[in-house]
């Protein structure tokens, strides 16, 4: 496995919600998204395409029932996926819940914010967090 | 096949690279990222997780061989891959060569522009566009 010191997907140091040989998932800090979630590949990585087949094939098994699971628990409007890594360029994938009313939408995430969302809309998707983390824990129990 | 009136990309009549009955590969009209190219899925899907298994992996494969073949002729810096279709709900996915001189690196290109890119440097990367329509073309011909 291929590590680089200061890579800070390589010294990934947050709890984790699977966290196997190859790839971890995690529940991203991102206030204004609860829900928003990451698959990171363990070996130091730059691209889907650097992968052998099999990785790839696991890795790409691995965001669609992470997007399966965001879905069941967090119903929302659309599912953004996507694996950017310009800034850390470890390859990992984001799976984000986007609703009508949350920041940017129909915007990226990375665009300028357009609104503020109800703050208790935003408790009552965080709340969801727990069940969350459990159906992403029994999707891939099931792998 | 699910077809949606008044669906941008139900109705896509712009020139395709790749054509067939399950998706299509088209090389995007934005002038500040010559390489960016789409696979366009046929069927009016929401969700990678509404397709088939196989066709899930089937499209998969499909975003993989068109980011080799982006790697290939326009050697990017990094590779930019998503899913997003919050303004148009009909699944694609964007490929996206990224540069240290781009008009929005290292933020994804949805953020705020941070520059112009030099016009010879862009003129140099657009002169790469029939190659990279030969290589998207011999890689899904061998598919």
């Amino acid at each position: 496995m291929t590590r680089l010191a200061g890579c800070e997907l390589c010294e990934l140091a947050v709890s984790k919600v699977v966290d196997n040989d190859k790839f971890a998932v995690i529940l991203a800090d991102e206030p204004n998204y609860p829900g928003f979630a990451r698959v990171i590949w363990k070996d130091h990585v730059r691209e889907v395409s650097d992968l052998l087949d099999a990785d790839r094939l696991l890795l790409n098994e691995a965001v669609w029932q992470l997007e399966l699971a965001v879905r069941e628990v967090m119903q929302p409007l659309k599912v953004n996926v996507a694996s950017l890594g310009n800034v850390v360029p470890h390859l990992h994938w984001h799976v984000i819940p986007r609703y009508a009313d949350d920041a940017h939408f129909p915007a990226p995430v990375w665009a300028q914010a357009v609104r503020a969302t109800d703050a208790a809309v935003l408790d009552a998707r965080r709340a969801l967090l727990p069940r969350l983390a459990e159906a992403i824990t029994r999707r891939f129990a099931k792998q």
